[in-house]
């Protein structure tokens, strides 16, 4: 089986960044090519493309795009700037987004030609895919240890290869496992109110062959409650130095649910998505997204056409419940960045 | 404002059972009439008709229809026996609806007269209606001092005129004090799978000019550990007598979050939703739901076309994390039926 790509620059200088379009799967596995700053924001702002760790490598070549674009008129250096400013405000609670903007933006501060800083940002952007994919790979060897044969596992949102530019952080744990010969079964909620996980990670899932059941995150106090569940696995947005860690709203329930039901419970991040400038969950940023993402669903109006909603895209999990940080250099614990 | 009438028996012997289509709600308002048994219970399993109350009462006429159908060829208590299990077996977690139904088959077991029989069973049917409403406003006076002006309050589910015969129980909590002029804002989880939160629930607060926004359920873990939520007041399906609390799936989550982050948790429900030969939650049956229920939203896929779910319709709350069960005779606590 072929790993998904879901996202890549192809071409060179004068090429474009090609990404699986997330908000059509599963009815469609369609690529859509962008050229162009504004339509990479709109890729990112509607979720055609996203997950922390695969964030943190397209903004690197919508920053290129955004160079190339505006760097004749504006020189480079503003150019680049007023790129990085635009990419950073799409998605502020994932840290890789703007931590990879950061620093390629510092180390390029002195480059003031328009065609080097290009290339210089496209290199950078495959270089942090390929060290995130190997990243994955490490998550995966480390979290197979918590899979066992016949056991029942919890998972949230995505974190597969449609979250990462490799098998995946909490996904790829479950994948490395299932290809290692474990065999056991995943429950999927559905991730209201976009469903990251019916779509997504219920598509990787069948790919990989991975026995899985749906769940509406209303379901979960029954699962937790009656169910046998090993341990819970879900993928990170930020982590701050404490081990407070933003993720995917929803995460906050099943840990709660985990501490009361003695479950396991495990974040899988690279460290890439940790952020020890951020002392604990107060400091991250939630970004808050529209009404009309939970009055509707694919389009089809479901509540009364004006009605208003609380719709935080993120939810802060506080380090005391979680059991483990599974990252590339094994499963760890709180303080980070010492 | 109308009241709203969800069901109602219209015309003698020879009618019909009159329901608002809840599976309609909120983009349609439409009547139907319901003449035949085996159309009941369809009602009943796709949720045209639901709420643990209002089961009650339609069940009730249900049988009437039942027995008036199957009465002249099996005899009237054949024809009531025969029906009654049709019509329990629709819901089984909802406890109004087998207690209503089996009481008055109990009244009624040497009633030989099919005519007769229809007209008791009608008769029945609009008593209970009646002291369902009667028991609706009584919660509502007892619950309402629970509302404070400026408040922020979750409910789940719907709990209104479109689950009892009357103004409602949480739900007509919240019209006891808004009618009152009491000024707060209700936050309304979705109530996934089935949408009753952002269809019905919504619905009626709308009418009622009542401020409320939706959320999903994932979103619970955010809104109780960053709002100032002063209370949450859910219905119930089936209260044991040890005050275990089975209602729609979903519940479970809120009592637990209430708990960690100190909000008060109530159910309201008059007493005909407690079943004292219950001795606790354990006791009661949990009706699980089809996958397609999880895998489309009003028709539409969202996941992969042969997904299967897990999906329990309710979930049991344990009485230690039920601040108070607010009745027609006032806030109460377990042990009922002493």
């Amino acid at each position: 089986m072929t790993e998904i790509r879901s996202v890549e620059w192809v071409g060179g200088e004068d090429g474009h960044v090609r990404i699986l379009d997330q908000t059509l799967l599963p009815g469609e596995e369609t690529y859509i090519d962008i050229s162009f700053l504004k339509s990479a924001c709109e890729a990112i702002r509607t979720l055609k493309v996203r997950g922390a760790p695969l964030l943190g490598v397209f903004g690197l070549y919508a920053l290129a795009l955004g160079v190339r674009q505006l760097g004749n008129s504006t020189g480079a250096q503003k150019a680049m700037q007023d790129s990085a400013r635009s990419i950073k405000a799409t998605r502020p609670t994932a840290v890789n987004l703007s931590a990879e903007i950061d620093s390629s933006t510092r180390t390029a501060k002195n480059v003031e030609d328009v065609s080097m800083l290009v290339a210089m940002t496209i290199a950078r952007g495959s270089a942090v895919a390929k060290s995130d994919a190997a990243a994955s790979d490490m998550i995966g060897q480390h979290g197979q240890e918590l899979i066992a044969d016949g056991g029942l596992y919890l998972t949230h949102c995505n974190t597969g290869s449609l979250a990462t530019a490799g098998i995946g952080t909490a996904l790829g744990i479950f994948k490395t496992a299932h290809r290692a010969g474990k065999r056991f079964r995943v429950l999927v909620p559905e991730s209201r109110p976009l469903l990251q996980g019916s779509r997504l990670t219920a598509w990787e899932l069948e790919r990989e062959g991975i026995p899985y059941k749906l769940c509406c995150e209303s379901a979960l106090g029954a699962i937790y409650s009656t169910m046998n569940v090993h341990a819970t696995i879900t993928g990170a947005d930020r982590i701050a130095r404490n081990g407070d860690t933003a993720n995917k709203t929803g995460t906050l329930i099943h840990a709660i649910l985990c501490e009361r039901y003695g479950v396991p419970f495990y974040i899988a991040a690279p460290f890439s998505t940790f952020d020890t400038g951020c002392p604990n969950g107060e400091g991250v940023p939630i970004e808050h997204r529209g009404a009309h993402e939970v009055r509707r669903v694919k389009g089809i109006l479901v509540a009364p056409a004006e009605a208003n909603a609380v719709n935080p895209a993120f939810d802060v999990t506080p380090a005391e419940l979680i059991s483990g940080f599974v990252t590339e250099k094994g499963i760890l614990q709180p303080p980070f960045g010492d």
